[in-house]
């Protein structure tokens, strides 16, 4: 069986029989059935039951469907009136309320399977239950679902059932699926101390001292990157009056998003909202001072704290806040200058991303309908963009989707792959013609016209709890060294060799090395299995000093290795050779 | 005459002087006058005049005043009753206000000068009008000041008046005016691309590239220590549901000191505030575990920004801000540590002004009449703080504030003298016996028994913000080489040099160096020129490679002198060594 058509007719046809069982066994009069459509992994089916399913009756539906599968029941498609259609479905209101919107006009088609089971259904489907007996499925959870998405409507059960071609590709997935749950940085996160959550501030992190050590040495790297390529830091307000909001247009589309803190003038001019975005904070500082030509491009990157508005619901631990640091600029520049710019923007991207051994793909959005501006300009913008992709991924290994861009200009998406395989959408470069003609920036040209200039908005990681999220998944949380929390953990043997340890803990930290030691009474494998636990990469273990050289052991993080004799100016050397070419992979052997 | 006797009877006396010639000038029917008491450089007397005073009448005012000590005019004291007084000042609204609010049944004070002014006063005045007539004065500005300070009633003008006992400490003041308007701030912090304020963020700083360095220079020292001591840094949520600021007594004692976000909710559970201060935050995460008294002290250092409601009236450069980091830490731990965290605390405290060159001071505030805890724990907790502060400064060199503590707890005030000898309030080491009982803090003794920690607030500088601002003034925007915004610029002599001058530019930011270079066609005098205005420590100055050896000129801040041929080796060392030392002063000759 094709893959793919396994995909498109097979799953689906396994939602009908899915339907199927559940209505032998609760019974047709207890059941309404809504939609069953095939998704990523399988299919689900959303149903009104007369109790709620649980984990227990997973097994009975699965047997139910096989049992239903084994009976060979031929599939028949047909064209039925409107008319006939809502007499055959009157007891079933969702179905019902599917064919009342479906144009007048249309003919509806149904599929039987065997002789008691009818859905309102487009197909294709297959001809015969038969071929599905050689599909791997099972039940993996349920959960409710609003009818049609709206809170307001009724509360459905979905059940979601995993589906494959065969039993060895189900069983790779689940293999995937039991090792991706093992990686939930949600898991991970506090138990390496890294983030919490609490109640009163859902959806906005609360970085634990170990987490926010990793988010530093993250920001560091990234702020070295960006200054290299001449970029300019700023910080600025985070909470600012509508008036700007209005201009920038966030107002008039973002309220919803945002959060407002109303002021007392009737007209709401001391009306402040926190920020969801930066762009107008750069814009001001663009303003500050008159441009000439000589100063484009105008690189301010900023990671302020920013808040979007979130459904409850919607939060997903580090994967979808309503509190975060994007790894934001803009950058003002003149239309000439595009595609130099993008082409750094994408080395910058390259030198990103490969640090963490990640790969990535680009994908081009062009002009939409309601595009705005000159179209001579977005030509030469989007072959701009294009040239540069085609230049550094060559001509298949980037997607264009045409039309899809903002109405304010193209954009290039980022996503990448982790080390499951599993893709992640992150940043966008975005150009943006609208902004500069709203807050009517100008530069002074060559000849000393005033001219505007382009902006562009672009986050590389996407934010920067989003990405931590992604590496804590990636890495399983077992850093690379130079973003460990902590890099070295000191065990001394007994509490009489803490000063010792104390003496090399500092000399540890004044090479820039993250360090921690446990100078409690606790016996020494109780430390080292402490500190293994969080995942240090290092851990020296020490007692006497050595007469004559300073000589330590170190145990590895994820190996029973233990390095003898290391001397401690080598060891330190190689601390700090990791710290600055960032390698992903543990020095493991030392060189005497 | 004594300064002392100066600033109390003087000063008062003449602002009499200062009312008479007022009314001299515009007529006695014209003129409400309303109070006139002296202040830290001289005095001031508030009017309703039937015309906007103006700098043109100041030499008018000056020379009336004159005039009037000639007249050599005795004072006379008398006491009224409150009838006599209201008839006698039945034509001013103010001194009518006064005298109705005085006691019933208390004599009233009048002041006669010469036979034609009278003021409603306590007196001490001088006997006759010659004793001022050494004095220096001079009228500084007028300003309006509400009547009370209250806006919703009268606007007056306030004339306010230097006086010194003589002309020489009159003309030294107005040298440290001029001095201290030379480093206000306001002035240099956007001249040297520091800071900026945009009109829909009031009281909120952008930080502009080159300040934001300075503020992350900062920021690292500042961590360098607390990670030293054992200090453990988090990053929180800055806006967090009511419920949370109910439990903290935020929301029933600071609430309109609060941006306060509201929800849809009617019992206002999803309201939201925006914090005004970390405490809880530290307070979670000390809850998310439970603690041994092994584990304490804990010290959660935090930089968060945080936002506090200011009249638009009070807001002053970085000084008086609506939105601001503090350097702040919360530690929990148990009774008997707090003396040596105190101590620790004061080191710390040593550490951050020395390297600063700044002189500081403390003050002991103690049990006020509405403490709340247990007197005993009052009684030593003080007794520990003095015996710090006695180790520490010496039993003359701190002030004791009995009776001024937070009803939760005593605490250590200080403050610090800049180079022009100005004092400023700075940060709070503050004990806090009442936020662990809110929150139910506990943990676990030696004896297995949960007990409750005592919780310190502490933050040193006060703000970040505001201490740039001191720092600003004193230093006149000249920092030290280490926290210096850009520590080296680079020109190149002309365009043909710029490839070696980024080679040199690489090296250096390899070495953890700030620099800067200027790539432009400008001429190379220009160049420097731009550099030294924004107070480069540095600026090299390079043109062809040197054969051999690699050599540069450089010029350094603040003087004409140019350091010649020194090896850029030599150079480089020499900026790391004041990194890491954060020396004061600039290295300004080389030793080859």
């Amino acid at each position: 069986m094709e893959k793919e058509q396994f995909l498109e007719v097979y799953r689906h046809s396994l939602s009908h029989i899915l339907a199927k069982a559940v209505i032998e066994i609760f019974g047709k009069e207890n059941v309404q059935y809504a939609i069953g459509p095939q998704i990523d992994d399988g299919l689900y089916y959303d149903f009104v039951l007369p109790r709620p399913v649980n984990k227990d009756d997973f097994k009975t539906i699965e047997n139910k469907m096989r049992e239903i599968l084994k009976r060979k029941e031929d599939w028949t498609r047909k064209e039925v009136s409107r008319a006939d259609a809502l007499e055959l479905f009157k007891d079933q209101k969702f179905k019902t309320e599917l064919i009342q919107d479906l144009p007048e006009d249309e003919l509806i088609t149904i599929y039987e399977t065997g002789d008691d089971f009818t859905d309102l259904c487009r197909g294709p489907h297959v001809e015969n239950s038969q071929e599905l007996l050689s599909a791997a499925f099972q039940i993996k959870t349920v959960s409710g679902a609003y009818w049609r998405g709206d809170e307001n409507r009724d509360m459905l059960q979905r059940i979601y059932v995993y589906a494959f071609p065969s039993k060895q590709e189900l069983k790779e997935h689940l293999k995937l699926i039991k090792e991706a749950m093992e990686r939930d940085h949600k898991k991970i996160g506090p138990q390496l101390d890294l983030f919490m959550f609490d109640a009163t501030a859902p959806g906005m992190p609360y970085w634990l001292p170990r987490g926010w050590k990793m988010f530093n040495a993250l920001l560091e790297f990234w702020r070295e990157v960006h200054e290299r390529h001449g970029y300019q830091e700023i910080a600025a307000p985070q909470i600012q009056k509508k008036e700007l909001w209005v201009t920038s247009g966030h107002w008039a589309h973002y309220r919803d998003g945002m959060f407002v803190v109303p002021g007392e003038a009737e007209d709401g001019s001391d009306t402040y909202c926190v920020k969801p975005m930066n762009c107008p904070n750069a814009i001001m500082v663009y303003k500050k001072d008159l441009h000439s030509y000589k100063d484009l491009p105008l690189r301010f990157s900023e990671v302020d704290v920013i808040h979007r508005k979130e459904k409850s619901g919607e939060l997903n631990g580090l994967f979808r806040v309503q509190m975060f640091r994007q790894d934001d600029d803009h950058t003002f520049l003149m239309e000439e200058q595009i595609e130099d710019e993008i082409s750094d923007i994408m080395d910058i991207t390259g030198e990103l991303y490969e640090t963490f051994g990640l790969t990535y793909k680009a994908e081009l959005s062009t002009r939409p309908d309601d595009f705005m501006g000159d179209p001579a300009l977005w030509d030469k913008a989007e072959d701009a963009l294009k040239n540069i992709l085609i230049k550094k991924y060559g001509e298949e290994n980037f997607e264009i989707n045409e039309g899809d861009g903002a109405f304010y200009g193209p954009k290039i998406d980022l996503s990448m792959k982790d080390c499951l395989g599993r893709e992640w959408q992150m940043g966008t470069i975005q150009l943006d013609f609208q902004l500069p003609l709203n807050f009517d920036l100008k530069y002074i040209d060559k000849d000393s016209e005033h001219k505007r200039p382009v902006m562009i908005h672009r986050a590389i990681f996407g934010s920067f709890e989003r990405f931590i999220g992604i590496l804590i998944e990636n890495f399983k949380g077992a850093f690379p060294f130079w973003m460990s929390p902590y890099q070295v953990g000191i065990v001394p043997i007994r509490v009489e060799h803490n000063a010792y340890a104390k003496e090399i803990e500092d000399l540890l930290r004044q090479n820039r090395i993250r360090v921690e030691a446990d100078y409690t009474d606790k016996n020494m494998k109780e430390k080292i299995k402490a500190f293994k636990q969080m995942k240090d990469p290092y851990i020296i273990v020490l007692g006497d000093r050595e007469a004559e050289e300073r000589t330590v052991s170190i145990n590895l993080r994820g190996s029973n290795k233990q390095l003898q004799n290391v001397p401690l100016d080598t060891f330190i050397q190689m601390c700090v050779k990791m710290n600055k070419e960032r390698t992903i992979d543990l020095i493991d052997s030392v060189e005497e």
